[in-house]
């Protein structure tokens, strides 16, 4: 039960808490201690108590996100917004600002619409990509929604954050069209062609008359989305999940640059990933564990890591992708595939064919499904795989342009900043059209605060040393907002000052998740 | 020569006027007679003197824009930006408040880098298409960049209107990556990763860390767009420039069906545009002449379409598609678009297959090149065709879903308002991924002002009546950007409110293009 003690303590007021409590009613106003199991950030130190809330509150409609808004500007509490709060490896659902009463948008959970001849749903942000499926599912709908590698995240807040999946709509913040959103003041606003009552292209067409100001709600403090348009690909007559392996540690730089030609030119629609030997073991059953592979202090070494690649007939690099397209378009695009891998000494190219209709009950892997965009929770096991049942990770993504000498230089960078630091180096690709995002994961219990005090030692190091080579943060997590943002320093850092330009038109009473992506309101800035 | 007086009745003070010449020197400030013959709007009545400028400047560098930008400010006279000038049947380089200094980028005009890896090109705004094709050709570089009908446009510029053209980049506005802007105030900043100095993936990653802003600075008045990044295709091994044609008048909505899947899979690329007889009919050599196929008052009737359609071998509706990829892709996509048309009576595909390299040589007719990014002017034949040489037209471009009963519904709307006009009913379509691009081009002669009057008179009647069936403008002429930015009206007209709160913030001063796309600084806002 919450005490008028504790709220006083974390910086809501009874006045503030019973305002809530009026607006959405008792249940929808949650304390510390019944939001603490759901909400917070799994993945740092569980000891580290930094990131404490005062309440946590369940909107359900449109007018209860307007009235919550208001209620904090005329309070004066900061807000801090999750859809799913699955943001894990980014700091979960915890808040940048201690003692904000943070927004939950689960119960917002109504897939709208689906228009089955446009490959186009409206959805809620408390819509899981679970969720998303399932009503596909049960409609008859032979659309395939991208989910990432785990699906229970929102399909609006991993867009909005930026997140990826895996069909030809991986660039999951590029499929979003028209937005309906609340602004700080409580005001409603609909984005593109939908800022027109009754427009027929609100989900559509993905700009409206005069500027386009979709993008200024994606990974942003300025407005609490709670509708939108989500872009799918119609179910294809035929489908081959297919991979790559290449047998050697420095096949890297070649394998990106046979694949570029085929993501440029769509012989490969969706975003393909490259794993490493450690992290794909971790789906793999009977695969060798952690002590196994590597039993001795330090980082898994190079040999171990052949190894363990040769015994599990992977490659040393293992990049999966997917084709789809009529069987002859299929088929087409595979000798393409082939032929452009040929160049490199060992490659083997590899898959399993599907008729589109088929993969739901065919499909058996997590990379035939997630290039599917069937959602599952699959990856979690390799997070286990390095730390044990818990484990957690801390994500370091950068991005590169697509072409091996640059990730090459991204790699040797950090292999030297980690060598000494004991941890694993496991970096994952995800490649766009002309950029890879590379996930270095960095794992650690949230038990073990030695090696989680480590991480978060390291962790800045690595975003300065890759700003000096020319490489940013893609995404960051909360403690990391603000040293990411500050390497975007050109013509003296006018692009933090723009964004504080926004927030301060937007948002003067700076309620809206102060310091989201180093942007705070005015009261918080240096003077 | 410019006189002191002649400057004052337009607002341009001669103080101001002698910064400018200061700043820029006296060659690139132009007064009103110098800057006439080449600005302006051509497709209006001539005699219409109601959009005159007080002077042309020419920038050079970026630091020149910051300075015009800041004397704008300091001496409060307006300004109106454009890249080359040829808006045309939008207004062309016309400005909506008289007396504004017209701000001409041409002088910017530096293809500053061709990353030929990511097909990627960096360049100023006022580098026009046929510049950027003559550069690529010129440094031996084998990328296609898009490009719209006509050739002789900005690049940026045309991008930042939200202009189309038809290779697999035909979405111009969603191809620009990564750009360079000076603010009102003078302030410059890069958008995306190009905000962090040095960054290696500016052009190659359309976001950066936090919000995305890039979309603000189209069809907007928040900033000069001084560097873009423009993405391109790589020359594809092989291309098949094609076309469907279908016999009757109400084949439309089912051609529009049929092509819609192919579109979504990615069968199909590139945007293609669906024609009408009368129109084509201008690009085709020794074709019979507008007056040939209809001699009497008023449209042409539905029978000297169908005879004129006959006769030249087209059909009722033509739909120009191009194709791309390997030959074995290529032709398994060509078996996909017959299947997919095999369901229209009548219906017959047809085409013309080149290697990719041998495009430039071979490709002959107009829509060969410009499905393969080769710009032209050809087609200003087809309006010479309505109205005789020196015809102009007013484009009333209207977006629906991609599919057939939201255009017929417009179409037949139109067709209804349209009645008794005496004007030409000629609507092309331009499809993208999930809607269509209705072009109705009203046609005229700059000279005929009782036709000019008619279509004035009747334009924001069709804005109107669109909005109530759902359907908004694209893009406007400057006489319509008011009336276009009205029918956006839900939540009592948040979109319009949300620009100005943005224009406030951004331009106080209220100096940088009043009125674009019916965004006016406060002190032009009626209380």
């Amino acid at each position: 039960m919450t005490t008028t003690q504790g709220r006083a303590a974390t910086g809501l007021s009874s006045a503030a808490h019973a305002d809530l409590v009026a607006l959405l009613g008792a249940a929808a106003v949650l304390d510390e201690d019944a939001s603490g199991r759901e909400y917070g950030d799994p993945f740092t130190f569980a000891g580290w108590h930094s990131r404490r809330i005062s309440a946590t509150v369940l909107p359900e409609t449109v007018a209860d996100v307007q009235g919550i808004l208001r209620l904090a500007g005329r309070h004066g509490f900061p807000l801090w917004v999750v859809s799913q709060g699955r943001n894990n490896a980014y700091g979960g659902s915890a808040p940048r600002l201690p003692g904000s009463v943070l927004v939950s948008l689960r119960r917002m959970n109504r897939v709208l619409e689906v228009d089955e001849e446009h490959a186009v749903a409206r959805v809620e942000p408390g819509v899981r990509f679970f969720d998303l499926y399932e009503h596909l599912r049960a409609g008859g709908h032979r659309l395939w929604s991208s989910a990432p590698d785990l699906g229970w995240g929102s399909v609006v807040g991993n867009a909005l954050e930026h997140g990826v999946g895996y069909t030809v709509h991986g660039d999951h913040a590029a499929r979003l069209c028209g937005l309906e959103v609340v602004l700080p003041d409580g005001e409603v606003v609909r984005t593109g062609m939908g800022a027109m009552e009754g427009n027929r292209a609100w989900n559509l067409h993905p700009r409206g008359f005069g500027p386009t100001f979709d993008g200024l709600f994606g990974q942003s403090n300025l407005g609490i989305v709670t509708k939108a348009g989500v872009w799918m690909m119609p179910e294809p007559e035929h489908y081959f999940s297919g991979s790559i392996r290449v047998p050697r540690r420095e096949d890297l730089p070649a394998l990106v640059d046979a694949v570029r030609p085929l993501l440029l030119s769509g012989v490969m629609q969706n975003p393909p990933a490259i794993g490493h030997p450690a992290f794909i073991a971790g789906l793999v059953p009977g695969a060798p564990s952690r002590s196994e592979v590597h039993s001795g202090p330090g980082p898994i070494p190079e040999t171990a890591v052949e190894a363990l690649a040769g015994r599990l007939d992977l490659g040393r690099w293992t990049m999966r992708f997917a084709l789809y397209g009529t069987e002859p378009i299929v088929a087409a695009r595979l000798a393409a595939v082939r032929a452009a891998v040929a160049v490199i000494d060992g490659a083997r190219v590899d898959g399993t064919s599907f008729a589109g209709h088929e993969v739901h009950d065919l499909a058996r892997d997590q990379n035939a499904q997630v290039q599917a965009g069937i959602p599952s929770l699959d990856l979690m096991k390799a997070l286990d795989w390095y730390s044990g049942p818990g484990g957690g990770h801390l994500d370091f993504s950068v991005v590169t342009p697509l072409r091996g000498n640059d990730i090459t230089r991204l790699h040797d960078l950090l292999d030297g900043l980690m060598a000494g630091t004991g941890l694993d180096f496991d970096c994952a690709m995800i490649l766009g059209r002309r950029y890879a995002i590379n996930v270095m994961q960095l794992y650690f219990h949230p038990e073990d605060e030695a090696t989680v005090s480590r991480v978060w030692e390291l962790y800045p190091r690595l975003v300065r040393a890759a700003a000096a080579e020319g490489f940013a943060l893609y995404r960051a997590h909360l403690d990391f907002m603000d040293v990411g943002a500050e390497q975007f320093d050109a013509h003296d850092h006018a692009q933090l000052r723009f964004n504080e330009r926004l927030k301060d038109a937007l948002d003067p009473a700076g309620v809206l998740a102060p310091g989201k992506q180093g942007v705070w309101p005015a009261a918080h800035r240096a003077g």
